[in-house]
């Protein structure tokens, strides 16, 4: 996974989860530090629809699994 | 929310995420300093059966409106 590659694109997630993986709206989760495998497998299930939400259902649905591993690997970079 | 009653039936959560919300397994996501509205929505949809995971759809099904809003003050109590 290449952190530098999920950072680049994470800005299209920071609007609800913040570039520094802090939410910045009640319903979010904070990211920073998350565990890697589950944010890998939360963003899978987004793609698929086996987890449902009005936002992440609809942004999840084009990312390639190098798209959805560099997201895991940045956001968990992130520490806590 | 009592988060001094969410502490202590915390119990049955901790093998995986922790009395301290640091995730003791890859799979299970920390909870320590989540935001406590994405966690009650969390563990209501995991009683509904809108989202599901093999661990989690078991032991949600019985916890009361008022459990999950102790588990997620007391989650959310921790701090990051």
């Amino acid at each position: 996974a290449d952190i530098a590659k999920g950072r680049a694109k994470a800005i299209q997630c920071q609007a609800c989860h913040g570039m520094d993986g802090i939410a910045k709206i009640p319903e979010a989760p904070n990211l920073a530090g998350q565990n890697e495998d589950y944010l890998v497998k939360a963003l899978k299930d987004f793609k698929s629809g086996a987890r449902q939400n009005d936002m992440m259902s609809v942004v999840a649905k084009p990312l390639s699994d190098d798209d959805i591993a560099n997201f895991a690997a940045f956001y968990h970079s992130l520490g806590r």
